[in-house]
Formats: C-alpha cells, sequence, structure tokens
C-alpha cells in the first residue's frame, strides 16, 4: 500500500499508552505484565510477497501442462483448432506487436500461471488496444468455435486466467488508457487492462484512491479485478465491487459492445446486467472499460499489531472497535501462533519481532481518517478498553511509515513464508466468525489423528490467517510435496465442512479450474441451473474461458 | 429519522463559529455581512412528508382505474381469470385472515397506490405467512397462468406495485419475523414482510442501524426495498443495497425457492444471481427472506444547512464536505430557492425559517461518527473553509435533535408542499454533476418559451432538488391540472435530455408502469435485449407484475 508522503505517523503527544510499557495501567489501578507500548524505533521495515504477490515468478517448462495433470479434462471436440487461415485474420486486425504465434518462449508467460500450477497449450496470443479490436476478434472466433481465454495480469490463483488446452488468450495489456475521471464526483473511467497501481497513483495526485487493494497490485489489471470480483484489504471499510462498480463495457462473444459505462451512482432502470460480469471470471464476455466510485485519500492512516489469547477475544477486539473507530477502521486482519512461527523460520520479517512473547493469535488494525489527532484519540481509547477488559495482553503501534509497512508486512509476508515450506494446500473460505477458527482446529486434528503431521511427516504444518473484518480464512497447510493422500485427508471434507457451517468454498480468489466442480457445495442446484441458463444464453457456443468457473456436469 | 435518544448536538465549546454570528470572520482579518450563527432556538420543530412519505393517503373510489387512463394498455389474453375452483384451491393453502376476495373496499388498499394515481382490478389478495406458502401458491398461478403482483408496503411511486388489470396481489405483510441477527459480524437476516423502521429500531436496541433510509420507512418492506434497490438518505454513505444485501431468498414463478440467504461478506462462487433480483420490481420472483450488512450506528449526529449563490458553488461545497467532513458525512442534499418559496407558501415548515435572507440554493450536510468532540471539530473546519473560500454566504448549525429534525423537514417536505400545489409531474433523474442543475433552467425556459409558466398560466413552477452527494435530481413542475399540452411538452424531452446527458431516467424510483416504455432512453438495445433473455428464462409465462418493467415492444 502506499500511503501520503511525509505522513507523521504515533501518539506522540499521548501519555497513557506510555504507562503500558512499564507495565502500570493506572485507570484499573493495578500493576500487569502487560508491555503496551510503541513499536521499538530499532526494528527494521522489510517488504515481502502477500496473499496476491507484486511480482511474478518466472514461469519455465518444467510446469506440467494442466491437461497432463488433470486427467479428467479432455478437450471440447466442437471447438476448432487454429489454421493459417485464422492467424491471417488475426493479423489483418492487429499489428505484428500485438500478436505473439507459435513462439513457445514468448507464449509462456501467457500460458503458465504465476503460481505455476496451471500450464496451457495456447498457440496464438492477441493483445488488442481497442474495444472494437477485442469485438472483432471475439465474433470470428464465435462464429469459427475457436475458444478464448480472457486475460489481464495473469495474477490469479485457481487457473481461471491461462487457457487449458489451445485456447486463443485475449490479453488486456494494451487496454491501459485512463479515459476520464471527474473530480467532484470522484468517478473514474478507463480501460480495462489499467494496472490496479497505476490507476491508484493516478487518483492519488487528485486526492482520491481505488476502493480496492491487493498484493498484486503492481501487476493485476482493473478489467480482471472485476471479473474476478477481487475483495482485498480495503473491502471491510469500502465494500465489494458490487457496490463501487458503477458501469461496465463489455464485448460479448458475438461481437457485441455492451455500452453500460455509466458514472452514475444511482440507476434503476432495468435488470442490473453489469452485476453479472463482476465475478464471472471471463466466461461471459471481455470487460473491455470500467466505471469506478473512488473514494476520498486518507489523511492519516496508522496500524498497530495486537497479542490475543484467545480467538474468542479476536471477536472481541473486532466489536470494539467497530465501537471505538468505528468511521475510520479500515483493515481487521489475523493471523494465529504458527503463522508467527513460520514468518520466523524464513526470516520474511527480518530479525526481530515487535511482540516480545508470544501468542494463539495476532491482530492487525488499520485506521484511515481525515484528521491524525482525531484519529490518535480514537486509537487510543480502543487500545484501553482491550486493555480494560482483558482481551488483548500486548501490542505494539506505529509511528511512522516504514513502521506501518513492517506491520503490514507481517500479515502479507504469511504467503511467501508458507511458499517456502515446499507444496502449499491453500484454501479460501468464507466462514460465520463463530466457527472461525475451529476449521483451522478441525483440519489440525484430523492430520494429527491420520499421523501425517509433524516435522518429519508429510504435513509440516496447519495455519490460519485472513480478513477477520470480512469473515475470510485463509487456511493454509504446508507439505513437502503434493501427495493425493494429504489431497485426500483435506478434500472434499474441507468443502464439506464449509458446507455445514454455511460458509462459501470461495471468499475472494473465485473459482477458475481448481473450484468449478465444487461449486456445489456453495450453491444450490437451482442456482446452478440459472447460472448455466445465463450462461448458455450469452455464450451458446461456450467459447469464452471453457472448462473452468461452472461444473462440467 | 430516530437519532440516539439524549444526543447532545451542538457546537457549544467552540467559539469560532460564534463570530459568525457577528459577521466578523477572524483568521480572513475582515469584517463581513456573513450571519453564519447556531440555529435560533426559537424555531420550532416540525414534522412533514418526505420524498416518499410514510403516511399513505387513503384511496377511495374516485381513483380512475389504470387501464381506463392508459389507453395503450390491454389484458394479455394468454392470462386465465379468477375462477371459484382457483379461488378454493388459495384457501386451501391460506386460512381466511390471509385472504381478500371479492370485497371491494377490502381490496381497495390494494388495488390503488399511495399517490392515488393507478388503481388496479385485482379481485384477489394472498397474503401468505411463509415462504412455502409463497411457492405453492406461485407455482399454481404459473401452471394455472394466473398472473401476479408482488406487494410490501404499497410505497412506490411508478405503479409497480398494484396490479394494472385482474392480477392476483401476493402482499408480504405477513411475513414479518426477524430470523437471525449476528451482533459481532452486524449481519440481520429476515423475512421481506418487515418494515424498514421495525428492523431500525430492532437494530438501535443492538447498537446497529439499516444501511438504508427513507420518507416510507415506517410503511415500505425490505423486501420492498430490495425489489426497487431503493435508495434514500443513507446511500452517500453506506452504499448502495447491491453493496449491503448479502443474501436473499427468492420464489420463482415455478415454485422453485431459491436459498442464497448467505451473511458472508465474501462469496465468490459463480454469478451473482442475488443482484438480478436486486430492483427487478417483482418481475423474476417474489423476495421472501432477506440478509444485509448493517453499519455501526453512529453515536453523535448533527446537521448544518447553508445558503449558497451558485449552483457552482453547491459543487465546490460538496468537494469541500469530501476533503473536510470525509468520513463522518453522511448526507449532502440540496434544494432550490424556487423549492423553499413553495414551503413558504404551504407553512410546511412553521413560520420560521433559519436562514434571514433568500438564497439561490440551500444546501443540507448531515455529519454521523462515533465522536462528537472530533465531529464537532470537523464540522467547524469545513464551515470556516466554505467561508474563508466565499462558497457559502449563510448558514445554521442544529443544536439539539429537535432541530436536526427541523432542518432536515425543510428538505423532506417539498414533495409535500409539490403535491400541495395541484397536479405535480415528478421526475427522478441521475446526471453528472456538471450538468445537474442546468436540467431545472432548461425546463423552465422551455416551458416559459411556450408562454405556459406563470402565476395564472398552466404550469406554476419548476423546482429542482435531491441528492447532490449521488447525482440524483428531483425535477418537479407543479400545474393546476395534468394536461396533455404540459405533458407533451416535458415529455419525452426530459428523457430525451437526460439521455443526451448520459443520465438514468429513474436514479431511485424505478420503472414500474409509469417509465416502462421509457427504458430505451437509458438503456441500450443491447442491454434491454440481455434483460429480455432473462426475463424469459425464469419467468416464461410471464405472469410476474406483468405490463411494467420492460417495454412491451
Amino acid at each position: 500500500m502506499s500511503y501520503i508522503p511525509n505522513l507523521r505517523i504515533g501518539l506522540t503527544r499521548n501519555t497513557l499508552l506510555k504507562n503500558f510499557i512499564i507495565g502500570n495501567v493506572g485507570n484499573v489501578g493495578r500493576k500487569r505484565i502487560i508491555s503496551f507500548r510503541y513499536f521499538a524505533n530499532s526494528i527494521e521495515s522489510s517488504t515481502s510477497g502477500a496473499e496476491i504477490p507484486a511480482k511474478k515468478h518466472a514461469p519455465t517448462k518444467e510446469v506440467s501442462f494442466t491437461a497432463d495433470k488433470y486427467t479428467y479434462l479432455h478437450r471440447n471436440h466442437n471447438f476448432k483448432e487454429l489454421t493459417q487461415d485464422d492467424i491471417r485474420f488475426f493479423a489483418s486486425i492487429l499489428p505484428a506487436s500485438g500478436l505473439i504465434i507459435d513462439n513457445e518462449d514468448d507464449l509462456m508467460p501467457y500460458n503458465v500461471d504465476w503460481m505455476r500450477k496451471y500450464r496451457g497449450k495456447s498457440r496464438l496470443v492477441a493483445r488488442p488496444k481497442t474495444t472494437k479490436q477485442v469485438s472483432q476478434i471475439l465474433k470470428y472466433c464465435n462464429e469459427n468455435k475457436l475458444a478464448v481465454v480472457p486475460q489481464g495480469g495473469n495474477t490469479g490463483l485457481v487457473g481461471g486466467g491461462v487457457p487449458v488446452f489451445d485456447e486463443i488468450i485475449i490479453n488486456t495489456n494494451n487496454l491501459n488508457q485512463i479515459r476520464s475521471f471527474d473530480p467532484v464526483a470522484g468517478t473514474l473511467t478507463c480501460d480495462a487492462g489499467c494496472i490496479l497501481e497505476v490507476l491508484d497513483n493516478y487518483l492519488a495526485k487528485r486526492g482520491y484512491m481505488m476502493p480496492l487493494d491487493l498484493g498484486a497490485k503492481g501487476s493485476c489489471h482493473i478489467g480482471g479485478n472485476v471479473a474476478t470480483n477481487a475483495g482485498g484489504l480495503r473491502l471491510l471499510r469500502y465494500g465489494s465491487l458490487h457496490g463501487s462498480v458503477l458501469g461496465l463495457e463489455v464485448v460479448l462473444p458475438d461481437g457485441t459492445i455492451l455500452d453500460n459505462l455509466s458514472t452514475l451512482r444511482k440507476d434503476n432502470t432495468g435488470y442490473d446486467i453489469k452485476q453479472l460480469f463482476i465475478g464471472s471470471e471471463g466466461t461471459l464476455g471481455i470487460i473491455t472499460g470500467v466505471s469506478i466510485l473512488t473514494p476520498s485519500k486518507p489523511k492519516a492512516v496508522n496500524v498497530a499489531v495486537l497479542g490475543v489469547n484467545s480467538f474468542q477475544n479476536v471477536q472481541n477486539a473486532f466489536v470494539t472497535s467497530k465501537n471505538k473507530l468505528s468511521e475510520i477502521l479500515s483493515a481487521f486482519e489475523f493471523w494465529d501462533s504458527n503463522s508467527l512461527k513460520l514468518l520466523k523460520a524464513h526470516n520474511i520479517q527480518g530479525t526481530k519481532f515487535p511482540l516480545e512473547d508470544n501468542y494463539p493469535f495476532y491482530v492487525l488494525v488499520e485506521i484511515s481518517g481525515s484528521n491524525k489527532d482525531h484519529d490518535d484519540e480514537k486509537l487510543q481509547n480502543f487500545l484501553e478498553e482491550l486493555l480494560t477488559n482483558e482481551i488483548v495482553k500486548d501490542g505494539v503501534v506505529a509511528q511512522d511509515d516504514t513502521q506501518i509497512a513492517t506491520l503490514w508486512s507481517l500479515r502479507e509476508g504469511i504467503p511467501e513464508a508458507c511458499s517456502k515450506a515446499g507444496a502449499v494446500y491453500k484454501y479460501d473460505i468464507s466462514i460465520p466468525l463463530s466457527v472461525f477458527y475451529q476449521m483451522v482446529e478441525d483440519i489440525r486434528n484430523r492430520l494429527q489423528s491420520a499421523g501425517v503431521l509433524g516435522e518429519d511427516k508429510l504435513v509440516k504444518d496447519v495455519i490460519g490467517y485472513g480478513h477477520i473484518g470480512d469473515g475470510n480464512l485463509h487456511l493454509n497447510i504446508t507439505a513437502k510435496s503434493y501427495d493425493p493422500e494429504i489431497t485426500n485427508l483435506i478434500e472434499p471434507y474441507v468443502y464439506e465442512w464449509t458446507e455445514q457451517h454455511n460458509g462459501s468454498i470461495s471468499a475472494e480468489h473465485g473459482l477458475g479450474l481448481m473450484k468449478a466442480n465444487y461449486l456445489r457445495y456453495s450453491k444450490s442446484p437451482s442456482m446452478i441451473s440459472i447460472m448455466k441458463q445465463i450462461k448458455q444464453n450469452i455464450d451458446p457456443n461456450g467459447i469464452m474461458n471453457p472448462y473452468k468457473f461452472l461444473p462440467a456436469q
């Protein structure tokens, strides 16, 4: 995240928190062992990975083909294979720089996902520069039954943005113009291929910011964000894209350009069709333009990290934050002690950690407001309430931007630490907070009982972290390698568990190829039936991102 | 609106604003004629109507039948007429108290809308108590091609909630149970027939509130709010229902119960089908249950009303409010001098108005936050900035709940004042702020040029008011009576004007019967074609709320 430069962070004018350094909580009249204190200046900042890292790993030829790895997948023979005639057509629409054809090395970064888990066999990448080109290309593909994969920054986690077989890749890299910005209403209209961070920087100069933020912001495209209904770090405060996207321009499979690029906050004229494309993962059309409502950029930001002894108290701290921080609360994240152990083991966070003792749970609270003094006072009242009610045991508050970044890197470094462990089984679950951490414990017990969990065993660790404020758990199971025995112990157990607790098997990552066949765990047959009807209506030839999103059966 | 009782409102500890009373703005070093001051205690509070008044007018037999008034409408002969067999079926599903059959007086409040503009000829009202009953009824109606109108609190403004011919009315009055509330996550699940105000009161006791508020809250049902995507007074702060509705339970025309009553903030599993039903105005199914995310109830609320000399400065004040009030800004409303003239003429607001002089424009700014001292200081900085930059000329700040209500009643009393003028042509438009008030001026000039505008002429006045924060203009044209000459001068001109300026012909009121045939002014043929496909798929017999929403051709 980027904050306003030269921002002064810290509670320098308040003295109450300093008391906690010496373990004296005056307002409850007794000494404590609590060492609530400012973040030591000696701790150095580090930048690290995130749930969706900003940098792509270089894909290599070692990555197995998806079609070889997942043998249940079969190429749909209704789709035509690419011919020289087709190539001539594409060359008539796009300049040479907008096409990559039959060059394995050049095609590789488009055929392989950044996690190096999926690899397609596409022979052609088209990189149109205009909506009209997208329309011409899709119309041709639809008439000729050439399957396509829409692709943005290729930062997805579920194999949705790369081909499975020989689908043509339509990449939005060259659709990268900001079309307009209204500084009164705060509405931005831009091409789908604009990079999230570029947009955020553009807005920052004008006192606004994007309503979403995520680790991949340096690579991901706004069109991809919308197509996958990306959640990320600002959802708690600014809501989902279903609320902030005001309009879309979408090219349908038959080449029709749906112009719904409204910048109006209110528009009750007919079914809200654009909503169907938000989170449709490229299965209904290609988003070419986005209008989005952008919030004012906060003038002051601060972060605290707290040590908590029970998950019940994590919940209590969340309720207290809603009450005491209210309109300035902008993130409420958590991770467990095993996550921290992993961070330390892989030295992600430098040599020193801000809290001296170990706690079962850690919470990161971010505040963003328009008046630093007010925000500091609210934060102080919040922390005081937590200590008075013995909800937290220890904590630190950042004093400057560097410390804010360092505290965030604790949370954001966890996926990177996991990836260093060997293989990682990653699950992205929404569940009610009342049973939120129980899932981690149940999985841990299950693997323990099966005798596969331990330092020298197949499974190394089971960790939980994520967005408490959004009810979104990232369950990561680290292992020596991907092993069918482990997979069978986890799946479909984790999906069944989620279903039983009215959760979602994909909170924010989407379905892609990975979870298409598990949709039934979160949606009823009637719901899936309507989805299939919609798909059939809008994409009757099924050329848009096939094999993914909806279950085959 | 209801606020926390015993709340202390006012800037009693600050002195800066008091200077404005004597016209001395210290920080710019010179005297002014500005009389920025506290709201005089002598002004009495009054409650009044609103855009959608809370109380229904008693409908009478004098209201013409819709079918007689709009002769382009013809009953669809594919629909069966009600028979004794049908009545026997309904009586087997519902108790006598749940049915009204062939009693004209008893049917009247369901056949006639509260504005007394539309009157249907239904012979039967069904008031189911359970989702299963709704399912049984709809399945029967679908199989027997009996057309139906879903009806909530019957507070709509476009004739969407009452029948046109003999459609069966399925009213949600008896679906009125709160199903669950999660005090940690702030998620509420309830029946569709719960009254908005009842839900808001229920939540207030638990420190939360509904994310929407509107004049009709004492009558309207949450199911109707969702079905019409109601906007209202809190949209600027809490966003649209597309963002805050987490899940829906919907009965489809064939009786299928779509259970998507999720309470999860994040769920990326498949197309977000519930979005189709938000704003579908009962044309796809009947919403029977709603899950919604509720925000924490603000601990402090205050309101200021400002006099402004130009619409450019109304916009400047809005930008300043986003900058200075930021996270505590909860409403930014405006009205023009003609609106105030009308309020005074009809004595809606008692005898005294808070500002002494007349201004071309008035702005109401509401703030809601968690710390009164902080909010007061932010409000003061905001007002100081406005005065320093000569954006506003005068203003008042409420000192208590009564004064807050009085200031709000200025804005909310305008529709009532309009309705006292005789006939009112009401338009509910979204347009970019840059051309927002130009529409009012253009219409005024048009009527002036046609020689029909003036005290003794057909058209009395053209007034503009609405939600600046949402870009939503309420254009009201008051006249002696409804007259085809006036209608032809206004329509389709107002719709064409809206189309030319990329606006929406319905910002928040919906389409209903009134605007179904004007949809093309806001949506392209491709968009309307997709809407019709969706309607055809989900409601192939077209029994759901016929003659409305989508254009006949």
